[in-house]
Formats: structure tokens, sequence, C-alpha cells
């Protein structure tokens, strides 16, 4: 590098260089890095000297420097305002949300994909990156609708159509289904040449009816919500059904639903269910959905963006029983494959359907070319596919069943945890490796149970109250981390505020969980929360 | 790692631990990747020894293995299968995609990226990612808008707000800008309570018109297309505008077009100005798009994702004067800022505007909080946006210009060079740095342009074959890369193929592009070509 940085031409001719001796600057910058980022795991979930408000000023100026910058010295910027100020999610204490711990192996190969910085829209530009995405998207479709094995060599590698879509999320995983659910309901019939080409107000007029709508529990992920929008359906056409005392959609609730719709003339277009709800680990009746799908004669999706991986176990593949008649199935490869963030997938069970979401152009996705990008949402995108294709191949069904099953009996170890502590409530049962559960000692439950309806909810209240400023504090104190959200629960039949504890990474230990609640306990000793829970006691004393 | 490879407790627990020491596994397996991509990026662009077929053949099986496998033996079969069967995106003689070489610090810094796995949908997984990403979005709304210093402190950390969305690309991009247009053009109003809830049928009767369409040139991006099928418009209301001979939208065109429309009663939604064609890299004129959006009282939105950073230079900057009237901009980091695969934008005039896709859920992106994915079409994402932040601080705004100005410089030599010599014809002057060309003999040309209509198009019909295995044969051959497409030329007023080249790799020399058009020269003797140049050559004698 020059003594000074400045943009000539030599400096940027460097620094499209790659550096090849081993203690060049890349090597240097390199082992800095992951120095830095070994600390970094070591040391705390997140760091807890400086709050959100004091990091914004690190990134303040909206002005693109003049004057480039040496890169060691933006490194040093690097390591102490941006990974320094991170937030640690392989941490086996990071129990609240949907990340984990990586295999090692994710990091030469996410490394090795952004230096070949393939682009999967084309072959052109990505060659056998092509047909490796397009076996991976076969892979899952196994998995997922076991046909025989004569059922594939005709489709993997076919130009005309595809087994799934490869995408950046289960959001874009779920559009994508829905879109070539509405795409499909309103095909091409007669003059009318089709909702892809005639949009949708003409569709609409073509079958005569005022809307079409999407029917999800009220445990449904919000991407259906935002799918009803730009779809064109309109939020109020997602009808978020109501659920049963195990959060599972109330069959009959989805009946009379659906009925309704109907003599308002809208038409069903979709039914989805959910093998893993986002908040509480449920899963759907499947077959039963699968069933009602083909009675209202709509597409059936199922969303196992998290559960989807329980198919690879022996022993709990039952739970998803019924996915194998889904029309699409969503499943996310950055939560339970454990892959790094960006890689979802939607699989169809007809490997035409995604004709109907079928584009060209004429400088690439030429009729007859093998290029992915005819049929995805996404244009250009990475070779993210490598790192599911890695994660099949290393770990291996047999690996991801234990890591399945280790999650399940953890959460039932973690349940059995609160149900023995005097002061925890379960707030939901884990089906798999989610659950739910409050800060509410035994005598506020007893009390709750025989209670008036508005002193119970006056109790309840106070308890929202202290469960948020118990995910709070302890987010802000750094040690463990579970994360919030409100439910309405059978127990209560109003909403509530719960704690969420997802538990899928490996290295979570039961004495990590002993330590989870242990720490609760004593933040709900800290500042404002006796206060409350004074009154708490108050109202459960004046009968 | 044991013997035979085998899923254990006790594997598992390995590979979700990252090894410590220097020469671990881990290093181990980096640098046999390193190793071989050093390998790869000096050897070709694309290895002949296999065609798409055979390359399938490795890729062939949909059965997840059963058992696991050792990194070691998965990495071989990468670098054999994989790797040594990509396409070298980066190679100064790949001159025909938008892809370029990567400044090379992008390396260690996607790796730490993935090893933090931060996911941006939400601060409690992304903290400090949260406001560099916002810094980011910041500072290309700058470099579009301009606004003067006291605009950005009020919104840049706004949880109420954004100042765009962070996508994986531009399709994602351009898709967002249109469903905000969609979005407000149907705002709630009165007892109607907007699009998003009530749907594109309701709106459209709300507002008593037929339908919406989206105005853009012939030149436009494919993910318009799919932008209006997805938002319920349908194809036939994207009006895609013929082009004048220098591929900008014709004005008088467009006007007659919304005319014809609005007699159709059919809304206006949106203009679109393209800057930098796909094809041919030509810049509308944005100026009197704004003109004409505000005249229609419609959203104007500039695809700016391959010419955007031509803002970054002084001398070339006018070039895209009017952009900062658009509503709403799209910019691709991953193309002229030079950050891996998997980067857009898209910027707002109006740091309001997103609220119109707004969305909330119980257990992230509550109200005020300012997780960024309220105002995202994705969901889950990474922290792609550190690679921008990186690129913007060590090029730095001069660097960039340097890049653009050398890029432009370079495509002016090359038109020169295809302009001067005997046997090709420049198809589309380059006003940034892509142009179009084809094999077309001097003598072809000048009867060209006095043959009769049915003589010239029997002439460009074998042309067009010609071109077509030009490029194809000189893909195959793997030592350099350009594309081709279809394009309607003033001078001949049908489609023809021409060959397509992107100048955006500042390794490309001089040298390279004598090379690129002495091998077609070479490849034009080959295989059927010299029969159809003899089959041109006797419509050329045949008057």
């Amino acid at each position: 590098m020059p003594n000074k940085a400045r943009a000539t031409l030599e400096t940027l001719y460097r620094i499209f260089t790659v550096p090849e001796a081993p203690d060049s600057t890349l090597g240097l910058i390199d082992q800095a890095i992951s120095d830095d980022v070994t600390g970094f795991l070591q040391t705390h979930i997140v760091a807890i000297e400086r709050n959100l408000e004091e990091i914004e000023a690190s990134f303040a100026s909206c002005a693109i420097p003049e004057e480039p910058t040496y890169v060691s010295e933006y490194t040093e910027f690097v390591k102490a305002n941006l990974v320094a100020q991170s937030v640690h999610t392989a941490a086996p204490g990071f129990v609240g949300h949907m990340t984990s711990a990586l295999p090692y192996f994710m990091l030469p190969l996410a490394r090795l994909m952004t230096a070949l910085n393939q682009n999967l829209v084309k072959v052109e530009t990505s060659k056998a990156f092509t047909p490796m995405e397009r076996q991976v998207l076969g892979m899952i479709h196994h998995l997922v609708y076991r046909q025989p094995d004569a059922f594939y060599p005709p489709w993997i590698h076919n130009s005309q159509s595809a087994l799934g879509a490869f995408c950046s999320g289960g959001t874009i995983a779920n559009v994508t289904a829905l879109w070539v659910a509405r795409n499909r309901l309103f095909a091409p019939d007669g003059e009318f040449r089709g909702i892809a080409q005639e949009g949708l107000g003409r569709a609409l007029r073509h079958r005569g009816c005022d809307g079409i709508a999407v029917f999800v529990s009220e445990r449904g992920h919000y991407s259906f919500g935002k799918a009803a929008d730009l779809l064109g359906l309109g939020r109020d056409h997602l009808v978020k059904v109501r659920t049963d005392e195990n959060n599972r959609i109330d069959l009959r609730a989805l009946r009379a639903e659906c009925r309704r719709l109907r003599d308002e003339n809208i038409l069903p277009l979709a039914l989805v269910g959910i093998a893993g709800t986002t908040e509480t680990g449920n899963i759907d009746p499947l077959e039963a959905l699968a069933d009602l799908a083909a009675e209202f004669g709509c597409h059936f999706h199922v969303d196992a963006a998290w559960g989807g991986p329980t198919l690879f176990s022996d022993r709990h593949r039952s739970l998803l029983a019924g996915i194998e008649r889904a029309d699409s199935v969503t499943i996310d490869a950055h939560k339970q494959l454990y892959a790094p963030m960006g890689a979802g997938m939607v699989v169809f069970k007809d490997p035409t359907a995604v004709s109907a979401i079928e584009h060209h152009a004429n400088y690439i996705l030429r009729h007859g070319s093998k290029d992915l990008g005819s049929h995805t949402l996404e244009g250009s995108r990475p070779g993210m596919a490598l790192l599911v294709h890695a994660g099949l191949s290393i770990i291996g069904r047999k690996g991801y069943e234990l890591l399945i099953d280790l999650g399940i009996e953890r959460a039932r170890t973690f349940a059995t945890m609160i149900r023995q502590h005097p002061d925890f409530e379960l707030t939901s049962e884990p089906e798999l490796n989610i659950l739910t559960y409050r800060y509410c000692p035994r005598a506020v439950q007893q009390t709750l149970t025989e209670a008036p309806t508005d002193q119970a909810a006056a109790i309840n209240a106070l308890l929202d109250q202290v469960c948020q400023l118990l995910q709070k504090y302890q987010r802000e104190a750094g040690k463990t981390f579970v994360s919030r959200t409100r439910l309405r629960t059978a127990r209560y039949g109003e909403e509530i505020t719960v704690l969420r504890s997802v538990l899928a990474n490996p290295l979570t230990t039961d004495a990590i969980l002993t330590s989870v609640l242990t720490e609760q306990c004593e933040i709900v000793q800290q500042q404002e929360i006796p206060a409350l829970l004074q009154q708490v006691e108050a109202l459960c004393n004046f009968r």
C-alpha cells in the first residue's frame, strides 16, 4: 500500500488482485479478523457497554467518504464498532431466536462461494452451480414427497420445469408458493389469457368472484400478510383462523371461515398448514388440511420453514404426516439445515407448477435454456445452494436426525425444569424444540385458575409487564437470551406476554438452561420488577 | 475426525465448534480451497472438457446421503466437480455479463459476515449491523438525492421510517419500489382502508378504474414483467414503450401510450426511467420523464441497478441528470459497487414512503422497534450491507469515480476497435461501459444499406445464425467471453442478434479486447460458420 491512501489506478489494480504470498495483506487481515471473531465468540452474547443509540453514533454520517481508506484502518473500525457490538447468535446461551452455531465447514465454503462469485440466474455465470442447485432442490423434494427413484431423472435437470425455487429466505419462498397458486387458479382459459397476462382485476371478473382468500392459523408467519398485500388479495383476505389449546389450527373454525367467505363470493385460493409455528413450534393437522383443501379445490401449502427437517428423524417424522400431500412446501436452510443466513427453498409436488410464473428475456433466460432464473422471483443470486449441499452431504440424514432428536429432547427437559420450578409457568408444551413460558409464581397460578375475569385480567396485565422487563434486562445483561411474544392461550382466553425459547443449538447444555432460569430469578429482584410483583401479590390476596 | 464418518453426538459437537489451532482441520481445508481457487482463477474462464450434461451426472441423485461424509472428502468432491466446472466471472477476458473481479478485501469480510451470522430482520439478532445498514442506505440516498446535511439526522436511524430497503438484488428492489407506488396510489381514503388491507379488486372499484399500468422502454429489465405479474397488474399493463435510435425511451410514443390507456380507463401507476439499460447501457432522458410523471401525477422510478454508480464521476454524473427527481431509485451493489452477489438496494426520496408497506408481528417487528424487517419485502437477511459499507469506505468516492471513468473509456476504445475492424459492425454506441456489435464484414454492411427489405432480412437472418454460433463456440472454448441478445436497431428496423460486451473489470486491458476480436475472427472460420457466410456472400452478389 502507498504511504497515504489515495485513489490511483495503481492502488485500484492492487485491490482487485488477490494477494498471493501467505504473509500478504490478505493473510494478515484474515488473521486479524479470525482472531477477533474467535475472541468475540468466547466472551458474551452481546456487548453491554454501549446501547443502540451510542452505536448509531458510529454510523451517523450519510456522506460517502471522498478519499479511500486503508484496509487495515477499516478492519480496526469494523472490529471495534461492528464485531464487538454484534449479537453472538451462535452462543449456546442464545436460545431466543432461530439462529444457532454453524458447522465450522460452512466458513471456508462460504468464502469459496464468495470468491467464485457465481450468479445462479443463468448457466453462463454459474455452470456447475446450476446442476448443483437443482440437485439440492431435488433432495429437498425427495425429503418431502418421497417419490420413487424413477420419478426424478426426467425432472431434476429439465429445462422446462423445476422441482422448486431456491430463495434468499422463507418469506420469498412463501410468496413464491402463493404466487404460483394464484396464477394456477387463474390460468389461461379460452379467451382469458391468464392472470399473469391480464391482471387480477380481469381475473376476478373472468371467474365472477369478488376476491380470493388464503387461510392460515393465527400462528401463521407474518410473511403471509406481506404475500396477501403484495399479490393483491389484501390483508382482509388473509384469514387468520383461531387455534386450539395446542396452537394448532381449529378445523371447525376453518370450515366456518371458508363457508363465510364463499357466501361473500370470495374464492379460496390456498390453505396453509404450518409445520413448526414460529412462536410455539406446533404442527397443524396436515392430513386433515389436505382433505379440506381437496374438498375446497384449492392449493395446499405447508410452511415448514422451521419444522421441515423433522422429516430427517425416524422417531419424529410422523408428526408431519400429510406434508407429502401439499402442493408446495417451504423449508429454510438457514434454520434447521444449519446453513448461514440467506437460504430458503420452496418445493412443488408437481414439477410443472412453476411454469405458472415462468418468464424470459432476450439476453438470458431464453426459451429452452437451463437458466434457473426463469422460475424464480429473484433475479441474480449467489451460490448459497453450495452450503446446503455441503450440509446434506457432510452431516447426512443421520446427522440431521441426531440434531433434530437432540433439540426435541432438550426442549422436553427444559419444559420439565420450568414445570417443576415454583416461579415459572409453561405456556405452551414443546411439540418440537420451541416452547413458551413466563414468570408466574405457583401461588399466582393457583389464584388465576379461580379468580374472576377482571381480577385475572389485572394480574395478567401486571405479569405482562414483568415479562417484558425481564426479557429486556436479560437481553441487556448479555449473558443469556430468550425472546418474547404475545399469545392467546387456551388457559386464559386472552393474549398474554410470554418468553420464547428455541432449542436448536447442539452446544446448548442442560446446565445452560438452568442458568437461564437462575438469571431470570435474579432479574425479577431488580429495578421496578419487585414493585410490580408486590402489586400482583396484593391482587391475589384481595378476593 | 474418527476413522469412519459416523453420525455420533461427539462428531456433531466437533463440527459445531470452530477449530482453534492454526494447523487445525479448518486451516487445512481453508488452505486447500484457497490454493484451489487461486489455481482456478489463473487458468481459464470455464473448463472445456465437460459439457453441462456431463456435469449434471455429478449431481444426479435426489437421495440425501444416509451417512455423514468427511469434510476432507467433500472438499475434494467440490474441487473436482464444482470449482473446476464453474465460470471464472472475475477473469479480465470475461466481458459478457455484469460480473467482475472483486476487491480482495471482500473475501475476509464476507467470511466475517458468515461467521457472525447476523440476521438483519431484527435488532435482537444484529445490533450494530442495523445502524450500519441504515447508514449504507443513507449514503446511497445521499448519492442519489444530495439532500443537505441537515436533512439526514432526523431520518437515518428513525424507527418510523427508512430511507430505503436493502435487498438480495435489483429484482426485489424494483418490485419493492412498485409495491410502494401501488400502495400509495391506493392509500386509505375515507371508507376505503387502502389496497394493503382491501386488495386490488376493491381498490380498482374505489377509484373507478379498470386497471393500472407501468410504463418502461422496451429495453426495461425483465424484473418489471415479474413485478407486473406479482403485483396483480398483469403483463398487459406493463407497457413497453419503443425506443429511439439510441435505445432511449421515445417520449412521443410514451405520451401516446399514456393517452391510449387513459382512454381505456387504465390509471398510470408509474413511469420507469432506466439509467444504464441491461443490454446496451443507455440512459433514458430522466428530466423529461420526471416532467411527464409530474404531469400524469404518477410515481417516477429509476432503475439505476447498473448505471447508478455513474453518480460517483464528476465527468459523467450529468448523464443521469433528473435522477434526483425520482420517487424511488434501484442500485445494485453487486454490480458497479463491486460487492459479491446478493446485494441490491432501493432508496426513496420521501423517507415516509415505505410506511405504505409497513408490517408488524408479535415476536419481532413490534411497533416502534428499529427492526429493519418492518419495511422490507424479505424477512431474515444476512449482513451483506457490511460489504457495501466496506466498499464505500475503503474505495471511497474517488476510487469509484476512477472505476467508472475507466470503464467508459475502455468501452469507447473497444467501440473504436470494432468500428475500424473490417469484419465487425457496432450495433450500439457505448454511452456508459456497455456496447453491442456483430460479425458483419464491411461489404455486407454496404449491401444492407442499399438492399431491398426482403434481401436484407434474409442476410440478417443468416448473420443472426453466425452471431449465435460465434458466441456459443467462444463460450465453449473458454478463453474469452461475450454474451448475446436480440435488439431492434434503428438501422435495420427489425430485431437482430448481437454480441454484448460489459466493461466493468479494471483488470481488462486493451490487449484483451483485441484478443476477443481476434478469437472471434478465428471462430468464424470453423465448423458450419463458413458455409453460412458463403450464403451471405451469395445473397450480397445477387441483386
